[in-house]
């Protein structure tokens, strides 16, 4: 093992709005043995979210910020190598926050098993990981729909809202998705059948939503933040959720974070807006990805992966995600 | 009947900002008869609430705006004086918008009998009446309040915001206030045995706040807005409930609201913050008037009017109202 030799992304700077790519060094060390109860996994998909930008700022938030000179975290799917723990074998495929390197040894209590069965692993990485268990617990368990209700998903064609509009939809929902570009907007209808689709870039947000949902929005599923979140905040329903999943137009913002000013409508309304985190559901996770599984082999739930190959596409990669040029689920294949 | 002359407060203007004297006029008019299904009310108290500022917009809102040339709209309490509704006999005590008039003529259907016997009314018009029930509604229902947690109260010296806090307290909270100045934060502790007080005006809110709730705030009743909901929804614990219950720092705005920048706390704190409007409860006002008459009378529940006398005083004490000068609940007797 000494004289496996890993490949490493680290943080080294801390980024003041879109990340540089001068904060990231790629860097070589020999790969370390397996302690007690840990594994040495080889990566074969790291998983991009925009949650990692989170991570590169030195702020107290639900997991510790990614310390100078340490490897960027990131959720990974890989292959146990070589294990001192009595839970995974060699040759298991896992799941975890393995990090932006060729070979993670971590704890083996920090890692899920991945049945390579179920679905091509470029699927799982998204659809049965992160992304779409975020998906599956936003909407089914804080956002709660019913037959019937107006479902309306910012960052619609992402990795979460993608998955969050289909679910919406099988649940008898009416899903309208906002995206930016008419190649996304038509991929929400054509692909992922939606009942509307709004180019947020383009359209007359506020008049297409209007006329999109003449009784108001029941659920409105937020990945994204202002100004989106204000125009929806203005025309909930009654008893209307909120989904608070993220904010990915205030995430490289080091200015003033833009807060929704229409937030007197949840008083109105009589509505909720609330905020959660995937991690809470863990002990739910086989459930969510058995079911989001069938739904996948079954054609009910279209997914799509954006691919970057090895990690020197790392912060080209990173950017597309912000910067809303990826299409679909933005992944590394190692 | 014919003969009786009614006094009226109308709407003349829609107020830019805070609402001048020149928005209102005071007419005379003869009193005309009940129709059919209404009662003929002789009103002995007005209450003053902030939401009558939204009520003066030409907004639509969860109840139409008040018309110009229209008599303002007020919660009040009064006498039948008489009635062609079999609901209601001459005599009776009833509450309702009776508006800001010295009679009102209204649908039986919507009043609402008063017991005299559970309180004067003065105290009745506030604790038992629109403000009292507001917070045991707010507090009980959205913010579900539990043994040693720690609630956080702005407006504390209010008329809802002083009930919400001695709910909680009585519920075996911590309790903490926010109000406007040193007599308003001795009353919270003093009077309404609240944990902590604090000054808004003169104290170092953010560090009160952090030092006054070491484990994060698990339940803030938002009377206010901001600043003030900012610097909360920073230091909210997780799982924590915002309970929107009004914005009075925003009504009086006629610039851009103040939207929460800090919002996103409430996805790192996988919180809550949810509005309500008091009238959703009302098959449950009998259950609640008993009990809070019950805690009043037995001093559990401190209770303090801010009582100006006439129509006469209707704009200054609405003034008294909105720049905070009111101690305890306003009310007009007439």
């Amino acid at each position: 093992m000494s004289k496996v030799e890993n490949v490493q992304v680290k943080l080294v700077a801390r980024p003041d709005g879109l990340p540089k790519a001068s904060d990231f060094a790629m860097e070589r060390a020999p790969l370390r043995a397996a302690e007690a109860g840990e594994v040495v996994v080889e990566v074969s998909h790291v998983s991009l979210d925009p949650a990692m930008r989170g991570w590169m700022d030195d702020r107290p938030s639900y997991l510790p910020p990614v310390k100078l000179g340490e490897t960027m975290r990131a959720t990974g799917i890989g292959q146990v190598i070589a294990s001192a723990s009595p839970s995974f074998e060699v040759g298991e495929h896992v799941t975890g926050h393995l990090g932006v390197q060729h070979f993670a040894v971590v704890p083996a209590a920090s890692l899920r098993r991945v049945d390579p069965s179920l679905a091509p692993l470029d699927v799982q990485i998204g659809l049965l990981s992160t992304a779409g268990l975020t998906a599956y617990f936003g909407l089914l368990d804080v956002g709660k729909p019913q037959r019937g209700n107006t479902v309306v998903i910012s960052g619609a064609a992402g990795a979460v809202g993608s998955v969050a509009g289909q679910i919406a939809r099988i649940h008898g929902c009416r899903v309208v998705g906002l995206a930016g570009g008419p190649e996304k907007k038509a991929y929400l209808t054509d692909e992922l059948r939606f009942d509307v689709g709004i180019d947020y870039k383009r359209d007359d947000v506020p008049a297409r939503l209007s006329e999109s949902c003449p009784d108001g929005i029941d659920i409105y599923f937020d990945n994204v933040g202002n100004p989106l979140l204000d125009i929806a905040l203005k025309r909930l329903a009654i008893g209307a959720r909120v989904i608070l999943c993220g904010a990915v137009s205030q995430y490289n913002n080091s200015g003033k974070v833009s807060g929704p000013e229409a937030y007197i409508s949840l008083i109105v309304k009589r509505a909720t807006m609330q905020g959660f985190i995937v991690f809470d559901f863990k002990q739910r996770y086989p459930e969510a990805t058995r079911q989001l599984a069938h739904w996948w082999r079954a054609g009910d739930i279209h997914y799509r992966a954006d691919i970057a190959e090895g990690l020197g596409s790392f912060h080209s990669a990173l950017l597309r995600l912000f910067n809303g040029e990826n299409q679909g689920k933005s992944l590394i294949r190692l």
